[in-house]
């Protein structure tokens, strides 16, 4: 292999398909990226065998085509540093590899490409076409609901949903849910799949903050996010994900609207006295035309309050105080309007008019107040 | 004790004295912030009871004189997200102590005073003034030098020599050595200390970068560091420093002009393939018009080169990276002189006029170049 090309395409792409690159494989080969030099090009691919892959192609000027591995984290600190526009690559037939710029020149030592493993190919069939910024938004307002521990494997992941001009994602732990709709172009129907939360957050990280669209290829086991000159693979995760419309209560009790800023900082300041050790819920009485926390642990006691509009009958209810945390921040707009249905049904945290999200929070049953 | 007071002053006072606290302390007391309310201020004080307190005195509505110690990171966190400008404290004879701000209401508990460890005085009949500007800097310029393990305990601390007109700062590790000197208005002669590194850590904090003077007051067997409306107290290290003087070389048979960017960048870019499990030498050739450098580990080999101005014979020297850089970064100057006096030999970082610092970086014994 002998290529040369520009060191900034070439540092982007490295940085980017190095994030898929499982830095603690047992496996050299899969601790580093792969390149392939094609007729003007160089294929990148950074894979970790199980949950994700990662693959671009930049232009080159190649002298000779050729494969090599090299340590994704070696390579991304070299191409980082070096100091000319230009970089010159050779492999040798030992794998040893020469990075040249400028006046720098690094040999390292290269894993040849047959130790690496093939990425699984996808049928695409299925799929759709949606905005970067319209996916990148759902993607992150959901994220955060997706479960922490393997109790459930396929909770792990985002529900996606599809059909009748409609895209949907859903994420659930146990604790909390969160669902984002929009329209989308398409005539897909009945189009159902679980990715991987880890998936996701590369796939968010990788789109940028426009108009323009990304593309979802579904395959049986797999899905393709083209994302530009990206291309994102991930495995779909199998078995039952919770039926999550049942889950949601249909019916409410008291509606209650305030300014999502002033409930955030008052739950960051009741949550002061909450530590992994210290734990207590956090009390709120949504009342008339206030909202009060209240939180009490040994060391001491905090209570907070900030105007509110409520309808309906005055409720008492306890929460844990990240999971309300998480999903007021994730909720967009300066005010949002939350429904209850008493003390011990979920909480509905709702946008003021619409229904592009709905935000879950399960409450912690409290105890009565103490001296 | 019954206080009204800015929580903007509050803040900032608790911020910085709780940089004394040891979060790790034994003692409850030791873990919290000594308030004392007198007439019309607070004082508010942390301490370590082994090398560094830091006190300071902010203006205050005092209804009840009193005395409380609060844990320093609750209070403090809890000082920062008060929502009014006013902040009102009340202690009870339970040491309940009650924080109000606005809606926001905290009650936590306090220890007594009497638990807290008095600070100890410093005669301070000798001492000197010196631009806060000024002393930031000497001593950013040499606790990078400062022996981080306690082999020999008063190498954790900087040496200072007051006398002369002068004042000079010296720290070694037994791995290099930084020495900075400026003008001081004092007629203090053969005054000399050596101060904890952790201590002038946080005088440096303290600092700003003004023209204004701060003080040192220099005891038997404390200094302390009065910066504006705080002050520092720090015990002095006891022992026997370094001398210096002959561990500087007094020839060199080699003087090196280079720009300091330039160096930094290659030695860097050189550093990569060394690791703390892959640990190689930074071969320097100083050559006529030019520095080359390598590094050589079982992953590979790195070089580069840049220009330079060399009087006196070719040398070539191994460094440790990291001491290198340290010392590199630490030089003020687009440009630096090096002198030499053979490999192996320490080599000397001088500024390109004056003698306002000396910094050594003692060589690495070379293996013959291998394949």
């Amino acid at each position: 292999m002998i290529i040369t090309c520009s060191r900034e395409q070439l540092l982007e792409a490295v940085l980017n398909v190095q994030r898929a690159v499982s830095s603690k494989s047992s496996i050299p080969a899969l601790q580093g990226i792969l390149l392939k030099a094609k007729q003007n090009s160089i294929f990148l691919c950074g894979y970790d065998a199980e949950m994700l892959g990662m693959t671009t192609e930049i232009e080159a000027e190649v002298t000779q085509t050729g494969t090599i591995v090299l340590s994704a984290k070696l390579f991304g600190d070299i191409v980082r540093r070096l100091p000319d526009e230009r970089v010159h690559m050779e492999t040798d037939d030992k794998n040893m590899t020469t990075i040249r710029s400028g006046q720098s020149n690094f040999s390292i030592v290269g894993i040849p490409a047959e130790e690496y493993p093939e990425l699984p190919t996808v049928s695409g069939e299925r799929g759709i076409r949606i905005s970067n910024l319209v996916l990148k938004n759902m993607i992150h307002q959901t994220i955060f609901a997706v479960a922490e521990s393997d109790a459930k494997p396929i909770h792990t992941g985002t529900l996606f949903e599809i059909g009748s001009g409609k895209i949907r994602l859903v994420s659930v732990d146990g604790y909390r849910l969160a669902m984002r709709e929009e329209m989308v172009n398409s005539d897909e129907q009945g189009l159902s799949f679980v990715v991987p939360g880890k998936a996701l957050q590369e796939v968010s990280k990788l789109l940028p903050e426009n108009d323009e669209n990304c593309e979802l290829q579904i395959g049986s086991r797999h899905i393709l996010f083209i994302v530009g000159r990206y291309t994102v693979i991930a495995r779909l995760l199998e078995g039952e994900f919770l039926d999550y419309r049942s889950a949601i209560p249909q019916k409410s009790s008291s509606t209650v609207i305030l300014k999502t800023s002033e409930f955030i900082s008052s739950v960051e300041r009741v949550s002061l006295l909450i530590t992994d050790r210290l734990k207590s819920p956090i009390r709120c009485i949504f009342d008339e035309d206030t909202v009060r926390l209240s939180s009490y642990t040994p060391i001491g006691r905090a209570s907070d309050q900030f105007p509110a509009k409520l309808v309906g009958n005055p409720v008492e209810m306890g929460f844990n105080n990240h999971y309300l945390l998480d999903a007021l921040r994730n909720a967009e707009g300066d005010q949002i309007k939350l429904e209850l249905n008493g003390s011990l049904s979920p909480m509905k945290v709702l946008p003021m008019e619409g229904n592009s999200f709905l935000f879950l929070v399960l409450p912690v049953r409290l105890k009565s107040e103490a001296g």
